[in-house]
C-alpha cells in the first residue's frame, strides 16, 4: 500500500529557509510570489491488511519520527 | 492564491535519508514499512489574476529553483 506523509510547519512558526526560497525566486526574476513555506515529503510503501492498520502505523511514524509535533503538522493520504 | 508544490525524487535516483528514515522507523517499532523516499514541499502564496498564470509562475520556480530536473519531477496543485 502507498501512502504520502506531508510534514509542514504550524502557522506562527518562523521558516527562514522559506523566506530565502522567496527571496532567491524574486532575485531570478520569477514574478509574483507572495510567500514561501517548506514542508517535507515522505512517500511510504506499507504491509498493511487494510486502510486502518496503514493509517495506525503512519501515525505512529509521525508520531515517533517523521515529525515534531511541537512546530510542525502532518497529513497522512493513503493511494 | 495558494498553491503547493511537491518535489520528488525520480524513479531510479538513490535516496539514503529516505532509507536512513526506513531504518530508523524499524528500530523504533514501527511495523510494516517496506520503503520510504523522502521529497519536499512548498507552500507557495501567489499574486495571480487566474490559475494559468499561477502555474507559469510556479512552473517558472520549479525549473529555476525549487526543482533539479536532472533527478527531480515536480508536482503543482493550485488551491
Amino acid at each position: 500500500m502507498k501512502a504520502r506523509v506531508i510534514v509542514t510547519l504550524k502557522a506562527g512558526v518562523l521558516d527562514p529557509q522559506g523566506k530565502a526560497i522567496e527571496g532567491a525566486l524574486r532575485s531570478l526574476g520569477v514574478e509574483g510570489v507572495a510567500g514561501v513555506r517548506q514542508g517535507k515529503v515522505f512517500d511510504v510503501e506499507l504491509d498493511a491488511a487494510d486502510r486502518a492498520e496503514a493509517e495506525a502505523q503512519l501515525k505512529a511514524a509521525c508520531e515517533k519520527l517523521l515529525a515534531n509535533l511541537v512546530i510542525e503538522n502532518f497529513a497522512i493520504e493513503i493511494a
